[in-house]
């Protein structure tokens, strides 16, 4: 929501679902920017703090972005002749734990909403925020309004939760990579969570962790659309995040490629082959605040074995840093090498489950195009692999058309 | 607090007096321009509603900018090394009746900040906001951190509270109708009440009331002046509204010289004399919200008399057209008549009480100067008169000399 127009466009589209006779319970996040203002304030007041007490004050401070959309959003509906009635997440209440700028939703009370909806009100709630159990102020963190939006639906049991985002739903692959990737009329829980983690942004990935944890259908839609776009039509827009897995009727074995190209790779060579060496390498790393993706360890050879992981292209020199003067010494092991220019590339699908070969045949695309594999690691709807980043969109279209996920064109 | 550079001075000046060995409550307004960008976006999104359900949203919505204010000030403290929390108005929590943009404070429980108190931190109070007994946010009105500030000093019994404001006290009368007008060291709290009514925009005369009802000493004084100013010399700054008369070693029989220019002058001419004839005149004219300041009503001459009374100049027109339409029909009164290019002038002083003469003293030196008296009406501590407007600066300069209130010049 950016702008007067922008809000007023949102409570239009709202007040045309709650006349359509839909209890509505909306999770706005704040005005575009807003956030980052509040924060930059404070950046520059104080711009090497990193206590408690600070990040108590930063959730006060960032809180109010979203309590004044909220409360905008409510003025809005008002003006439509709409009832609207706006909470922040303290008088919900929205009940979470007290960690600072990273809060995790404990419970939310339903009593109050669930009157006010019975009322005929629509029912606004700030993303983003909740409070703790001596009263402070807590938010989520980056992102936090979609997870809000989720455990509301969950708490208040909603038939579906709508995510309006800007992106229309889920492809199949990335369009800008893929002109012909088509978008996914629904897309199950476990792939959207691979999906997401894979770095497409469509939708934090902790709010769809929640939406899993609770069974909430999530639907990720355009908010720019029309907001007098047709309503049946609007409800079968977007990509829904299903978690019955007979509602897909044609199941495809694979329903998308993700990629990241933010992946650098990294090998410990002559590793003495003993219990404890990936703690020992891992758990440096760990302690540095790097996040480890893929972890691969291949079988020994003269009681010596090589250790490969991939961490964030940010990370890389840091890591690097880390294993030459701490690991590497301890461990008795000869060597680091490792390689920024690289990427991964994924294969996303709940129908691997139940087909054999769909691994070998992307291992087949890859090699048809020419394109070396530098690691390999399966899950059980996943299957990635790292390779040379000059590659990455030749081996996305080439495995898009290999699994027929190509648009059927007019 | 209008920027980060701001509120930094504001944090030092506040570390000073905190390291001085103070216990301090802080209370802070929005940053500028804040509420009025706040309250604009409202007014765009919805133009004409007056509701209930609208007044509360606006609370939300405007409440944050002393949150934010509150967060960002507590941060700056932070980053001068001192212990500092903000706590929004339900925290503490300042319970209001439920008058959402013009709330009433009913209570503030004192145990929160005198724990953090205690325990050697400095507490910042968002201005201007409150709770219902239902959880919904509340505001006070413009001006109400003034009085979040008094009602939060009288909770927690403060040896003193101190209003930064953009002037450096309370002066005998306007700087630029007098250069020769000096601050006040000490005002009483009835003279203060009289000269803050009386359009002098210094404190809002709600927080003049309520240091009044809990006696708490109120002292003026300037923001603009430099953060590291000795603290003695500031302590001693500014003007001290006092409610301990004998306080005052040379009690001044006029303390100041107020005026407003915004009175328009109007008489209700003929009006039967009998019971009822205020009620029927001025009760009309409150129903339309318009608020009266002068009223006069002389003895009455073969049963007729003549009704007289100031509003606000805005108003004028309004008045006058509810007498015509409604008012004199009914009372069988003649006429209307008004003037809008007239002013009040008066003197106030609470040494007036005990010293006759002052009243006529006015009325000699206002004669002398040769400016006829239009109305007059005294209370204990002020006498005013309503003049022709163009002789406003005139009369205001002659009666600065006269009651020997101008500067002594070096």
């Amino acid at each position: 929501m950016g702008s007067p127009e922008r809000i007023s466009n949102v409570a239009k589209r709202v007040a045309k679902w709650h006349r359509a006779g839909h209890q509505m319970v909306v999770v706005p996040s704040a005005m575009s920017g807003e956030t980052n203002r509040l924060l930059g304030l404070a950046k520059e007041l104080a711009p090497n703090l990193i206590s408690d007490a600070y990040h108590r004050e930063l959730d006060m401070l960032a809180s109010t972005g979203e309590q004044a959309s909220s409360a905008l959003l409510a003025i809005a509906l008002q003006a439509q002749g709409i009832d609207a009635i706006s909470y922040a997440g303290w008088q919900v209440p929205i009940k979470t734990n007290s960690a600072f700028t990273k809060a995790r939703i404990e419970s939310i009370d339903d009593k109050r909403v669930m009157a006010d909806l019975n009322q005929g009100r629509v029912v606004i709630i700030t993303g983003f925020q909740g409070v703790d159990e001596m009263g402070n102020i807590t938010t989520l963190g980056r992102g936090g309004s979609d997870t809000s939006a989720v455990a509301v639906a969950a708490a208040l049991k909603a038939k579906e939760c709508l995510i309006y985002t800007d992106v229309d739903g889920v492809y199949t692959t990335d369009p800008r990579i893929v002109p012909l990737a088509k978008r996914l009329m629904t897309v199950s829980f476990e792939e959207m969570l691979e999906m997401a983690s894979m770095g497409s942004k469509v939708l934090q990935i902790r709010s769809v962790e929640f939406a899993g944890k609770y069974k909430v259908p999530l639907r990720v839609l355009s908010s720019f659309t029309d907001w007098d776009i047709d309503l049946e039509e609007e409800a079968r827009s977007g990509t829904l995040i299903s978690f019955e897995e007979d509602e897909k009727m044609e199941q495809a074995i694979v329903s998308g490629i993700a990629f990241n190209r933010d992946e650098a790779k990294i090998s410990v060579l002559g590793v003495p082959d003993k219990p404890g060496i990936a703690y020992q390498i891992l758990g440096a790393v760990a302690q540095a605040n790097i996040e480890v993706d893929m972890i691969i360890q291949n079988i020994s050879k003269d009681g010596k074995t090589d250790f490969s992981f991939t961490v964030h292209r940010n990370d890389y020199a840091k890591t690097l840093d880390i294993l030459k003067s701490k690991v590497l010494p301890e461990l008795g092991a000869t060597e680091v090498v490792g390689d920024t220019q690289t990427c991964k590339v994924s294969i996303v699908g709940i129908g691997m489950r139940s087909h054999v070969g769909i691994a070998s045949k992307m291992f087949q695309t890859l090699s048809q195009e020419g394109i070396n594999i530098q690691m390999i690691s399966t899950s059980e709807i996943k299957t990635s692999v790292v390779i040379d980043e000059k590659y990455m969109e030749l081996a996305v279209r080439a495995l898009h058309k290999t699994f027929d996920l190509d648009q059927v064109q007019a």
